[in-house]
């Protein structure tokens, strides 16, 4: 099996940390996404939409999506668990990586794409609702200040595909600008205990 | 347990008909969002992103976010399986979920809310991008059309929670004028068979 991915792109880096967490090893294709290498017809018979990262099974079958991806890998290889056993850790857990994905990494790749024009041969890019989506990622910041100020993870106890998530996104967020306050020293704590994991530097 | 919602929104009927797949009854409360009941400060405890659905459990905790809701029953009641047994099931199943939600009831609803103004008392409305994002989701339907002529159901030969989310995304795109077009004949197919389920009254 292989992955296609972009080094630099903070979703294959979710992917990447998945999986240094699980002591797993794939191979990595590199796909240039500025040159819009994944926009080829050839890329997309693996993933219609054209985006990376993309698993790719040795009989060919390609799993797209971040979450997809280490959705595959949760139910191959179960320990350590990343998404929750029981049903309610598994339903708890899928909360936080949905609405860190959404209010978060969304926000901030939105504000990426819309107010820098990185991708405007293939898009058009609307500054104002950039900027927008710039406010949207920096009110999350405060709903997580909040929330580590009572968990230790984002997702509770313990340590899941939730946290990894949040840390792609926040590292991603300084391209734009955006970065923890001194005043959130809860999401600060979190920050520094989270980037300190081996598989941060994966 | 309860689930919080709006009988008229799409994504509550999502979990509506997930749990009617599993013949699964809950109590449901009704939360007037065009009023901004769910932005209230009894609300926001149990959700900080003040969107519904949310499932409370009778300890009080809660779960939003439609597809960790339909995770945390999925675990609970496993059979009919809706996200998949196998990991390559669970995968595919996951990938096909994130991008009917992503590119489809996604790029639906900003168009909704940028361009009608609906929620304009809680958000900034960008016309401009509510048409890109009609535009979007527009452009999924043919990803749609051109998955369903391979394939029964969208992530493969069963029904799955992807059918689930894509058929309550089309239904809510009437909305914003975007609608199955005549030469989309799989994707018609593919609706008319999912929109005669029982559960699609749920």
């Amino acid at each position: 099996m292989k992955i296609y991915e972009t080094r630099t792109a903070p979703n294959p880096r979710r992917v990447r940390m998945f999986l240094a967490e699980k002591g797993i090893d794939v191979d990595y294709v590199q796909v240039d996404i500025q040159k819009g290498e994944n926009l080829s017809a050839q890329m997309r018979a693996k993933n219609p939409l054209g985006k990376i990262p993309i698993l790719e099974l040795d009989d060919g079958t390609c799993i797209a999506e971040t979450d997809a991806i280490c959705t595959y890998f949760e139910a191959l290889h179960p320990s350590p668990s990343l998404m929750g056993e029981t049903a309610l850790e598994k339903g708890v857990i899928s909360m936080w990586q949905r609405q860190v994905e959404l209010a978060l990494m969304l926000q901030v790749g939105m504000c990426f794409q819309h107010t820098t024009g990185y991708f405007k041969d293939r898009m058009v890019p609307v500054p104002e609702y950039g900027k927008e989506a710039g406010i949207n990622a920096s009110k999350y910041f405060n709903i997580l200040e909040r929330r580590l100020s009572v968990t230790p993870f984002i997702a509770g106890d313990s340590f899941s595909i939730a946290d990894i998530t949040a840390l792609c996104a926040i590292d991603f967020a300084r391209v734009v600008g955006i970065r923890i306050k001194d005043e959130q020293e809860n999401l600060r704590r979190w920050y520094d205990n989270v980037s300190s994991r081996e598989s941060a530097k994966a």
